[in-house]
């Protein structure tokens, strides 16, 4: 597990810089060929420049145009070519088609952005657009870390295993070594979601109450060693370990292992943005679907943690590294920056929610079906962008994204 | 919205017949010819006659197999054919190719429920396989409401519009008469679900405490003529309404109301197991799915009630008819019996949730993803099956259930 | 390989008569049960009392409809439901949701039939519709063919591998008994098609001329014993010696041996109408697709005759059991009556070919693109259905026609 | 209709120069940025990148390899990924995965080309390798319009419609002026196929003779004036004018004009590789599938000429401008050059053909089913490659060739 980002990135949460969120999008795709930041591997996927500029296009129609009197679009043409999902500012270029666009190419791309760069220079002054220009900053981490896992799926493709970051420190997280322990909670009524000026996304909150019983959760996360003995357990052919529908997943897609696992002479290797590399044992285990991350809690005698449960469990992400539990069990250091971490919680609307108004309230609110919530963060979140609080989701299936498991347990 | 079932059934919820239950199935399937008990839709369609011997190939693999001495099995081939989905018996005939086997015939399952019922007959009078009669019972109940929402889905691909059950009783439920009322609660610590000697699936325990918000809940479930101010008001059209899911469900479907409605020279009609006919205004809307529902509910500015909200709300389905509620607000009638109620709920296991060791483990706990859950009860549900505790479940786009709406809202 | 149909029919070709023909439909379709009859096991095939109807739809639009004075249809909607592809004739019920019918169920097919027969038989009487009377009963031999593969199709699909037709007498055809041999012919100027006025099909005339070389064919076709030769050489894993479409189908199909072969503890065995049984080797191999035989006969190093090939080596239906070759070899008595044989011939139009005028025309014409003819007849082919110049076709991909192999190869 | 092909170009077609032929492969790529040339924009498309290094690869595996001493691959991983479809040679990287593939990216393939250049320039001197030299000449000539085809289609997905070759000359092909006249032949024995020493591919051998009824052929090709004809005739919405399967597709596809027409506030516009522009009425029309071309046959009462019946018709490509027809009709100088003419022959092979031996005996013969022929050539057809007996074939739904109609008929 290896950080491809630049380490001495310090932004603090609450006040992003926008030269430097902006110009780390450029280093992440700097080591990129034009061929490489052109395709689109799966529906799900979406290709580097098209983050490049959608991110632009962000900052370009929900900052610029409404609040930069004079503005003209960079190119009318990118209002539907790089709109996401927003049906409130209009149509839009099929997701699935994303892949088959070769213009702009890399070097308009670059031109778009610099472009919406120098015009939002001219905006920065003012304040009352602060909020939107938060969002877009974190917008904009969100697709960091989505280009980073999206070319991993393109790389991964290509038989020739090319290292697209060869100069990236493989410095190990050292998340999973060491026997993992038990965290106690007694339970009771809590108070999850965030609250304050600190910047959060809208399905973050209101903050609330709830009821939890008690329960442990594990120091660390589930480790590649751990995984395989669940592989050689027979863990994907028995189907009494799994959901119906994950069964049925497995069985029809072919899963063996995780994704991006390949048995080559007998030993398990894994293809990385640095290319392809034997398993390390004590790595966390990554890229496995919500459907895998149950199954292996059935057979471990677990579960996985709802999310109140890991909310009220982890430490803020600045606190990681120092924390010491009251019960003197010194938890791991993996709650951030290794793995994402599946819980047991669908992701819907907490109590309260109302959505943000206007085109900017399609951000969260009407993907609140289908999914599954992830916390903490992984290798490939950027600095700053984590919080105790943040609610990731994908449906159960996916496994392209950075996604591992902690595991939980009842008190009885 | 009419009950085809026989009205003079009057089973305690508590001690099902044998006899009664399993002949209530047969005379549901008594109308319906040997071609309408043949055929399979689509995949989530069973036929007929596959719904009579699979509730008999339950009796006769988890009963008479285990606990009748020197039972032989009608069919040793049944094993395979009529299992649904244990994988702990042993393979099955895949799912979707139910509707391709013609033998055996109508006659013949026939003729295998008496011999299983004779078998059973020589059985019942040990005590120690109850429960496990029980749970075959509560099985058969749930199927014979599958059958009815099965065989409504073939009779309505067919363009003569077959009237299978021409002298059900039209009595109109008069559920969403009257102008629709809040009835208010004021939140706090509550407790739902299942506890005591009564039956109950294994998915209604353990009871357990939890907070909710103050909420109002509505008296009434939504009529038809609400739901054609929705689809007049462009409901199906506006994809600020909906679930992104839900609206790409919607366009590709080509949903413009809901399941079994036609518009003829202007009107609205409905297909219903009697035939096709007019559309009756006070009529609760059914047939919806959790995407319209979901939709419907934000056009009215409210929200669907989660899972508590509805149970702490509800009567016991015994008291419905007499229930009047503390702040003298008169609860309609239609918590039960006229269609199954959407709510915000996902469907995942109550905190210290355990399978039935077991086979029957299987029954609900790998379902428990991509699904949502329904509350009450409906017109094609059994006599004496209904709970307050009942957790009734199908995916978001799922329309063919009796499925209709409540709405519920915050209380600021 | 037996023949299902009654022995002592005796029609000949060019005056079929009405009440044996409609009478042969119903016995066949006897033996099979309602339910039986109902289904539809893919796409191309038709449910058996779909083809009661259709055949008699056939007779009332075409012929009752525009010629019988007064006539009243059965049932108006049964011009939508039982419309096959005549665009000319209106809509028509979708090709591929036959199956989903089980209005009209088998008796009320019966009664139409009989309806209809009364009507034909006030009409008989007049000359002029003869020849629509006479396409009408050529159109429901080809259905009673077509009954008997989709049936088949249909039984296959169950586990049980039921006996429809247990009483079917056995009788092997001695087809592909003895060596094969090979039938010169010289080749030069010929001519092929139908001429006269004995009955035909359009897409068989005009009768033409063409030009030959010399070419040799085979006096048998070939036997089931031969196919396992093929197999057991891996010839359904060399793509060298398949299409590359041909290798593909294979490929994504799995196929490793006819439809209907299984192997059971080792042994080869088929379904059949009556059931499953072993093969025997001297049977001529049947159920294979085009590809399969195209892949056979460049593996025998041979090719497949072409259309042309075939006629001018065939005899008539009539001679073929007193049949003696000027060259001294007694060619096998399996042209007709064994399997349908594929040549190397795409379906196209004959020089000159004009498709009959009105709805009528699209009876052949607009199947030219797609296809491959064959030639001779099959064990399910009426009596007195089969000519010299009569052309069968299919999708390269189909196998569930009788079809088998005879092979041809150039003279040097 | 424009020839984006340089026109200087003057090779004669029996001794391709292998510079010429390497050097115009890079001259019609050198327009194409990186991006364009990485993007598979449906399965039967393949990326420029992927052209320039299959048709290297052709060279390198057929030449190189077995004939020049001494010779190391470039990349052995070449083998796998830019094999097309040769079994002989080994496993390949799917097809329809080409546009997955970022590495090697244009600037290696270009070196890969450089490298394999310098290795035949040793080679060329001996003599025995020439026919194999010939062959992979005349196969990247395919390619060169493969080439073209591909990227048109890519560029056509792009909203902004971009102009890849925006200095290509708008020389129109003055084909489809003036009105079409017939040109009579009297049939009678006739021999069609290649003979002698000239280059061709083992599809146009032998050399055989046919006999062909008397007919008629238009003087030039059909035009978009014409076709426009055709559909204000609701050609597009007439089933009795196509083939079955061809008017499903349409209905499917919504095919309402031929491929990258698109109407514009009222006026008909095409897609060029020069970008989208007015229709011209008196260019030929193109872009069009069997299907259409069939279809509009059908409607001005004609047919497409057979194989021969266009062979024995048209004139040598060198004659074409000069030809004077005996009957002094002046027939329209399109025979070649501006698009290639839907055959009314399927494509097999000829009586008596044998597939080249070895590896590049897959280049033709696998492919002889469900495909239709064209003759002639089209506007993006190599300089040097066409032939009077040249044999082109495309399945009958494909409309991405440059494929236009030329139309025929019977004499009575």
């Amino acid at each position: 597990m290896t950080r491809p980002l630049p380490s001495n990135q310090t932004l603090p949460a609450d006040a992003l810089s926008y030269q430097e969120v902006r110009a780390l999008t450029e280093a992440l795709a700097a080591p990129l060929t034009a061929e490489d930041q052109t395709i689109q591997s799966m529906p799900d996927v979406s290709p580097t420049k098209w983050h490049r500029a959608h991110t632009t296009w962000f900052f370009e129609t929900f900052v610029l145009e409404p609040h930069l009197a004079g503005y003209e679009p960079y190119d009318p043409a990118y209002r539907y070519l790089f709109n996401s999902y927003y049906n409130a500012v209009g149509d839009r270029h099929p997701r699935n088609q994303r892949g088959l666009l070769s213009r702009p190419g890399v070097t308009e791309v670059a031109s778009y952005r610099r472009y919406v760069d120098e015009a939002m220079s001219r905006l920065l002054a003012t304040d009352e657009v602060q909020p939107l220009i938060s969002l877009g900053l974190h917008h904009e981490q969100q697709h960091q870390e989505l280009l980073l896992m999206d070319i991993k799926h393109v790389l991964a493709q290509n038989p020739l295993a090319p290292a697209a970051f060869p100069i990236a420190p493989p410095r190990a997280v050292t998340a999973a070594s060491g026997a993992s322990q038990w965290l106690p909670h007694d339970g009771g009524i809590v108070s999850i979601g965030a609250q304050g000026d600190d910047f959060c996304f809208d399905n973050e909150s209101p903050r609330h109450a709830l009821l939890l019983r008690p329960f442990d959760i594990a120091t660390r996360v589930v480790s590649c060693a751990e995984w395989i003995e669940f592989m050689d357990d027979g863990g994907y052919r028995r189907p009494e370990l799994w959901m119906s529908d994950g069964f049925a997943t497995a069985t029809s897609e072919g899963w063996r292992a995780p994704l991006y696992w390949e048995q080559i002479e007998g030993e398990w290797t894994i293809f990385t943005l640095s290319g392809r590399r034997p398993i390390t044992g004590n790595d966390p285990v990554c890229h496995v679907s919500w459907y895998e991350a149950d199954a292996y809690a059935r057979w471990a005698r677990c579960r996985l943690p709802t999310e109140a449960e890991w909310e009220v469990s982890a430490p803020d992400p600045g606190e990681e590294r120092h924390a010491v539990h009251p019960d003197n069990v010194a938890p791991n250091r993996d709650w951030y920056g290794a793995v994402w971490q599946w819980t047991g919680s669908p992701y819907v609307a907490y109590p309260g929610y109302k959505a943000t108004t206007g085109a900017i309230g399609e951000y969260n609110g009407k993907f609140m079906v289908n999914q599954m919530t992830l916390r903490g963060s992984a290798c490939v979140t950027p600095p700053g962008h984590a919080r105790r609080t943040y609610r990731n989701f994908f449906p159960p299936a996916a496994r392209w994204a950075f996604s591992g498991v902690r595991l939980c347990r009842d008190v009885n």
